[in-house]
């Protein structure tokens, strides 16, 4: 922009001032240069900041639930494995190209717990087997009848037969257990039947492809059995136990949390999260459990289960607990309504329906013991008693309540015994105290039908009996 | 047994009886024959009935549900078309022997919904794609590294990614939408990356693989859309709006059988029936809702719904309903409890009760309406406020309980006005009313919440105005 003239001989300067319309340019140009590169560098910052958040997520998954890591690289190990067939010249030629269906079996075989890879395995086994032996049998009638009818022949045992196939994948019973073996078998089928139009070594394809799947799914279930197995029966147990454990605190925290026992803010805070959190899990685990269920029968003895553990029992508890938990749902609502009972009426209920709600919880943690320890227990018995009579008094209570005047503080007197009305409360007032003191006994009731069916559980699972113990350690304590 | 002999020149009959062993014999021969015989009629006639009854059910399914046996229908027609590609030598010849992941494509991909066809088809591509073009890339680093060091490479990076893939599969955003093609990136990886350390052509496999991944999820595409859609969506919004039905039904049957309306054995039964089968299917409808407002989201502009619907407020909808549902259940229990409310109170109450009963499922039935006509309601403001004054009634009657004694009939005269407890009912047989009438108050407000959300989602769905129906038909009329 200095330029150097040799106007009328001398030297002279002559600066040359950008005209604006340049400069305007200029800066626009370097302010749309900058805009593009924030716009750039926030999609990359935002890009990057949802990775991060991204992998966060994962890490505290892991870090969380370890087992599912765990399972991550168990499928990485099943997955080298298998790739070796390819390396490894002698068994690549002992298989042949079609070590492809063995890499390709792991991959679609391989569950979280080893109960679904057994039945995908064993499904996988039977729709290849006996898709493979209709197909050739297909395939047999079609070369036998001519080139003529060969390709229709084909066409339609493939169309009904995949119709056929794909609508039982929807009846319950089909669905439960052999969903993934109808699919296996129309994809066998048509493969099998289809390629054989083209490809005439069709036995040894066929004999390729159930070596390389019996190699594939041995492998899974190696692997998904020797390294950290997850059961899915274990899971189940544990699920249940769980959610038991789960309706006992919530039971408690909810009714203590309405007495106001705990008048400290934070740990009211705490209960009440506890509350919310644990019953919710419970009132939609009824997929869960029966899915766990499902892949628990297909599984081998293992641990404290044996081979015809009564899972079906285990989901008539869920079944209960669930009931369980929408009473408590239920309760909830009655504990956080606004009509608030009087002061007087609420202490005066305070102790029989903590009570309640504590012997009831005791019950439901009893019954977590049971399946803990897999041992009969001596003292259910008693305290269902205990619940019994806390259920009771409660009704007592209830009806006294038309009888007799309630108990003031003793500061402010004593309740007389008459039927005059002087201290009678009014109806309103008492609605929420009588429908929580109903819902507490309705749920009384159902878990009293929960420890039936743990009882009948516990039978059927032949747990140990709870005696045996105290009496090996009398006897023990005799004989020392 | 009779022989003929010609002892001393005459004619003689012998008897020959047979002796006693023989006969044993005979007789548990043939008898242990007729047994087995009879065990394996019994076991053929076992086996056929019950196959039998297999095919009732699948009968039955089919006649309940036709778009099941349709589905059927529409795989086996995708797949016989996809056959054909091994019949048509062109065609035959341009995939090659690929076209059997075509055939495979088609079984693994074609689901019940266009929803989770369209999904995995995505799923399928993506992630095809996505392991293709990573497989190609380890593949071309492990051969710049020489023999010694390419195997290694492989095993590691499939190792790695194999695991990482596997795990990314429980995170729950990867788990909603992602899953199936974490699977296929798995497969398409382990199997590009291990077989490119035999085929050299490993461009040439990329191609035909994606081309036959083309045509079978074009085809299951074309099929699942043209031939009787089962849209996700679709499904989702009739499964709300016939929860919404349901519960409306089990409500106000629950609250009319308990106060005793329908005195005919039969109609109470069926009635009872209703209930019991309504409400229940709500409880645990939440995994479906989910699983389908997934699907939804992938479909593309059908019927009365766009592209992008907003599915999620069916999920709220969705939970509402359920909420009301855990309180019909708790509704239940009460009505059949053994503590009999006296019949003058039941009396006294039923009015009340079922003004708020019917007038609550009024409002479940006009929310029904709104969705199913997709029209905003210009009534059901104004029926919740009907609900509102009939939960307003009912609270004064449970105000007025203890303030003046209940009306008898008339014939023992009327009630006073008195705080005198000669009339006075006792608390204990008030419970059942009271916790009655305190849930229908409570699922009353869950129902107004319902209709928020009904607002909301008619909001951002852009649902008709209500009016404009009514007005356009007043202008018609004003006109003519």
């Amino acid at each position: 922009m200095v330029k150097e003239s040799k106007q009328s001989g001398g030297l002279e300067w002559r600066i040359n001032v950008p005209n604006e319309t340049a400069a305007k340019v200029l800066v626009s140009e370097s302010k749309s240069q900058i805009r593009v590169c924030n716009g750039l560098r926030g999609l990359i910052v935002g890009f990057m900041s949802r990775i991060w958040k991204f992998l966060q997520k994962a890490w505290s998954l892991a870090v969380r639930e370890p087992k599912k890591a765990i399972h991550g690289v168990k499928v990485g190990v099943a997955l080298s494995i298998v790739s070796l067939f390819y390396y490894m010249r002698p068994l690549y030629d002992g298989v042949g190209g079609n070590a492809m269906w063995a890499v390709m079996t792991v991959v679609v075989v391989f569950e979280y717990t080893v109960g679904a890879t057994l039945c995908k395995c064993v499904n996988r086994a039977i729709g290849t087997f006996l898709a493979g032996a209709l197909g050739l049998g297909v395939h047999w009638i079609a070369n036998q009848s001519g080139e003529k009818f060969k390709p229709i022949i084909i066409e339609v045992s493939v169309f009904l037969l995949a119709a056929a196939a794909t609508f039982s994948r929807f009846i319950p019973t089909i669905k439960a257990r052999f969903d993934y073996g109808a699919m296996i078998f129309i994809l066998t089928f048509s493969l099998v039947s289809v390629s054989g139009y083209r490809v005439d070594e069709l036995f040894e394809l066929a004999h390729d492809r159930l070596s390389t799947i019996a190699i594939g799914t041995s492998l899974c279930i190696l692997t998904t059995m020797i390294f950290c197995p997850v059961w899915a029966g274990n899971e189940l147990h544990y699920l249940i136990t769980n959610n038991m454990e789960k309706i006992a605190d919530s039971l408690n925290g909810c009714v203590v949390e309405y007495f106001g026992i705990n008048e400290n803010v934070n740990s009211k805070d705490e209960a009440s999260d506890k509350v919310s959190q644990g019953y919710k899990c419970v009132l939609n685990s009824k997929a869960t459990e029966e899915a766990m269920a499902n892949f628990a029968r297909w599984e081998p003895a293992h641990g404290r289960f044996n081979f015809r553990h009564p899972w079906n029992e285990y989901l008539k508890v869920g079944a209960l607990l669930r009931k369980c938990a929408y009473c408590i749902e239920t309760l909830n609502v009655s504990t956080n309504s606004d009509t608030e009972a009087p002061v007087i009426l609420k202490k005066h209920f305070s102790k029989y329906c903590i009570g309640l709600s504590s012997s009831s919880s005791d019950v439901l943690k009893e019954m977590a013991v049971i399946m803990n320890t897999m041992t009969k227990s001596t003292k259910i018995d008693l305290m269902v008693n205990e619940m019994n009579d806390a259920v009771q008094e409660l009704q007592g209570v209830l009806k006294s309540l038309s009888k007799q005047p309630i108990i003031r503080d003793s500061k402010n007197g004593t309740g007389g015994g008459n039927k005059s009305s002087t201290t009678m409360v009014r109806v309103m007032e008492i609605v929420p105290i009588v429908s929580i003191s109903t819902l507490l006994i309705e749920i009384a009731a159902r878990i009293e039908k929960g420890v039936e069916a743990i009882n009948e559980l516990a039978n059927k699972a032949e747990f140990e009996e709870g005696t045996k113990k105290s009496k090996q350690s009398e006897n023990q304590q005799n004989s020392s």
